[in-house]
């Protein structure tokens, strides 16, 4: 399975693509899109769907996982991320991908097998499970691969109960 | 000139279509978009882009007029309808329409002449100078109206520095 995993955002948005067969880990691909801060939001937003549509377009995943995000203080912030994680979820939803939502207590604990573990903690294990040199910057990127990470985990999972 | 409004939710996206020649308006279709809260986000994203792309389609509205929102309380909202605001900027910019965006400030002002009103002198300017019977319901409809004047309003002043 090929995992699209995306962190939005309007300035930044951080993806990792993965492969995931018997519990080993291949690192397609990964990156952040850009956007600058003097362009228009509609010009900025249809970049980052394009960069996805043609992400998609070259490495085929199976679906898309996002984080499933929540904020207690800035909602100038919460509302940029939601416009860019609109257009994510849209581009996958437009080349047929299922897109799959995980809470970062999730994403944590499938990647360290502790839900509160440090920023640091989670970078360490990407490396670790991904087998990298360096810690992906920035802090977007590795949270992209952690999320492929993540949903590999919970569908190898659902895949055993099934069975 | 004609003005695609939109007020953008995930639950209910309001929409309006004016045209505005020589200060008159002329209400061409309004109404709201709704999704259904059991859906998948990106299945309703998805309801929101089409139903835009569809109003773009057969209306040819010059351009999106749409809210600058600001939250200062509930930011998990404020994400909600980022996602809902992102896909409706990216249907428009897909379409080739430019996007204006006008503070709720903005928005009163052009539409009752004061910063401050109230949310019902808003509905009775808009059903004023609409030429409507009743005010359109639910609210994200007036509000989607009201944008629309207020784009208006402000175009025709842009047009007159300009000569």
């Amino acid at each position: 399975m090929i995992i699209l995993g995306v962190d939005p955002g309007l300035a930044i948005t951080g993806f990792g693509v993965v492969r995931i067969e018997h519990n080993r880990h291949t690192v397609l691909g990964y990156g952040a899109i850009r956007t600058a801060a003097g362009e228009e939001t509609a010009r900025r937003l249809d970049t980052i769907y394009q960069e996805l549509s043609r992400l998609i377009a070259e490495f085929h995943p199976h679906c898309l996982a996002v984080e499933e995000l929540f904020f207690n203080k800035n909602s100038a912030t919460a509302l940029a991320v939601g416009q860019a994680r609109g257009v994510a979820i849209l581009a996958a939803s437009h080349a047929g991908l299922p897109v799959h939502e995980y809470t970062p207590l999730q994403v944590k604990t499938a990647v360290t097998g502790y839900g509160r573990a440090a920023k640091e903690q989670v970078a360490y294990m990407v490396r670790m499970l991904l087998g990298l040199d360096s810690t992906p910057q920035p802090d977007d990127v590795t949270d992209a691969l952690a999320i492929c990470i993540c949903h590999g985990y919970n569908a190898h999972n659902w895949g055993r109960r099934e069975q």
